[in-house]
This record gives C-alpha cells, structure tokens and sequence, in this order.
C-alpha cells in the first residue's frame, strides 16, 4: 500500500503545553502530509475545545472570567468533553468516514492532562467520563511537543495576554506535563517531541516520528 | 424537634414535564414553608439547568439552534451536568451549610427522564456521569408533578412559542415520563403528584405529600 492510502482516515493529534508550538507543528505535519501526496482539500484541521458553532460557545464558558464565580473543576471537565464529543460526531468521525486525515490540534490528552494532572481530578474518573463520551474512539497517532512550563509560558506571554488556563502557577503546568509524558510514555502511537530545540529540529524530529509510524502501518 | 428546626439544610425538588405545572407548584411550596415558620430569608430557589452566570451561559447552549448543526445527545447530557455541578456547588451546597432550605425547580432525575427516557442514552451511563459529576449529591425530598404529555404541551402552548426540547414528538415525552414514574417509584422520599387535577387538589395533594414528608423526619 503506498503512503497516501495509509493515510486514509486517519487522525493526527498534536498535545503540548501553552508555548510548545503546537500550531507551527501543525504546519510542519501539512507540509509532510502535502509531500506524501494528500491533496489539501483530503485535510480537516480541529482545535479542541471548539471547532464547531457550539463547540466554540462551550469553549467561550471554559475561557469566561464572571466575577465571584469560578468555573467548578469538575464543571470544567464535562465542558470539555460536551465540546469534544460534539466535535467528534460532527466534524471528525465524517471526515474519517469521508477518508480524509484529520489534524487535530489538541484532543483527548490533554483533558487527562490538564483536568487530571494540572487541577488533580482523579484520572480513573476521567477515563470513565472518556468512554462515556466517546467510548474507543481515539487519534490515530499522537505528537507530543514536550516543554518545560517556565519556557513555555515565556513563549506564550510573548504572544499577548495570558487567558485564565494560562495563569495558573507553574507547579500546576509541571502536572500538566507529568501526566502528558506518562500518557506518552504507555501508547505506543504517540511520541514526545523535545520543542525546547530549534524549528528546524522540531521539524525533523516530526517528519522523523510521522515516518516511522506511517511506516509501522499495514 | 420542630417542623421548622426539621427543614434546616433540605433540599426540595418539583420535577415534571413540560406544563405540569412546576411554576405554580414551587409558589405552593413557598406557601407551606411560610407556615411552618421558615422566613423568605432562608429560602433559596433554583431552576435547572442555570441558576449561576456560567450555567445560565450552557443553558443558553441547550436551548441554542444553529443551523446545519444538532447538539448531540451526549454533549447535551455532558452540558447538563456541567451547569448542575456548577450550580450545587457554587448555590445549592452554601445554601444548605448555612442552613437554608433550597426549592428547585429540576435536578438529576430530569436528566435521567429527558436524555436517558427521552433520548434513549443508557440510564446506567448517566448514572455513572451523575456518580463523577456530584457523589452522592441528591434531593432530600422530590415532588414528582405527574401528567400526560399531551396535555402538559397543550398547557406549555398556551405559555407561547415551544423551544427546540418543548417541539420534540410525543413519544419523546412519553418514555420520558416513564422514567420519571419508574424513579419516584423506587425513591422512598419521592412523591408522585397527579398534576392533571384542580390547582386546588394539586395544592392539597402537594401539602400532604410535604407534611407526611416532614413528620418522617427526625
């Protein structure tokens, strides 16, 4: 089977923290998809949470600053998976059945990641709302762009003001990335890519991880 | 212990379908906590889904139309109790710590009705959101307003214009009633009310149910 049919519905999620270049990542996979000859128009791209007009209304609340009333972590959660189940039946699963590659900046991950690592909801618990929502569904492959907090955040700040996800403290970041790298760590479709290095050796490094795993299919 | 030192901390909730009268079923509630000595102070109200800026924000979002788009079941199951966590939490529950009683209009057995009868999502998986979501959180007491969607819809016409839930087909109310019934029936401190009788006997029948209710206190 050549490269191009191996890519037939499938979908690529790119994770990091705030700062870890995950949209110029996203660039680099459609730079390597256009080389393995996908045509543009066989490309979805989603950015979680939002992605559809109710999704980004869900999204909107999760971003939302009310005076004298904080967002309830586990309140947090079920909007991020009410966003993501209604981005998955509306958007993804269609392009997948259509055969195209969906490229998906953020997905899954980081619900454990952020939620369970970062605001210490019990993960198992994570999982069940998981398979609840969506049941096996899950990404193809996974890029993990690895970055220390600190770095990442300076990263971020350069780009303007921080929302409310990104003013947390830092230790609550270095969960966050505890979690992403243990994650990591236990699929074997995923691979954490050091983003502290240099475009061009992000760049490489991707196109090395998205080789060798197309290279893995049947 | 008095009636009133008894109603200290209590949760009461009126459920019901669509025109069963729910409204005018809290005013008699009012009514008899006023006679039995609880001050309009040490009262608090709550409708669901809403009750807080943020969840009167993804109430918004149950009720949205967007063209081209349908929320999906299960994020609209996800968004019903991510605006139910944030209402116990930040409402319901410090109402009830500083002693309150707490009347509302809706809670958890009308997700289990609507998205579990009506939707036909597997009641034990929203049992396990529910589990998640708020524990063992639940309803000292329900007054379930019973009656036949037909005539509970004729009633909501009356009122103007029907939303995107109000317009679902009758069988939808149907299996959505069901379930109510099969829950109350189960609950010991539930109570089903015949909602198609007189105001009258529903006041009656509503304050018999609240002071058999009380006196099963101790």
């Amino acid at each position: 089977m050549s490269v191009s049919e191996k890519l037939i519905s499938k979908f690529i999620v790119i994770e990091g923290l705030e700062g870890a270049g995950k949209s110029t990542a996203v660039s680099y996979i459609s730079k390597w998809l256009s080389e393995q000859n996908i045509a543009s128009d066989d490309v979805v791209y989603t950015r979680e949470p939002g992605g559809t007009a109710l999704a980004e209304k869900m999204r909107d609340i999760v971003k939302m600053e009310v005076a004298g009333e904080k967002l309830d972590d586990k309140a947090e959660l079920l909007l991020m998976y009410a966003a993501r189940v209604q981005l998955v039946e509306h958007i993804i699963k269609p392009a997948l059945a259509a055969g195209k590659v969906v490229v998906g900046d953020r997905h899954n991950y980081s619900s454990l990641a952020y939620q369970g690592g970062g605001r210490g909801i019990d993960l198992a618990l994570i999982e069940v709302i998981k398979k609840v929502s969506l049941g096996d569904f899950k990404a193809d492959f996974t890029l993990y762009l690895d970055i220390d907090p600190a770095l990442g955040l300076t990263r971020a700040r350069g780009r303007g003001e921080l929302d409310r996800i990104e003013r947390q403290a830092i230790d609550f970041f270095d969960r966050t990335r505890a979690v992403f790298l243990s994650l990591v760590a236990k699929d074997d479709n995923a691979v954490s890519i050091d983003a502290s290095a240099s475009p061009e050796l992000v760049e490489k490094a991707i196109f090395v991880a998205l080789n060798k795993w197309v290279m893995s299919l049947a």
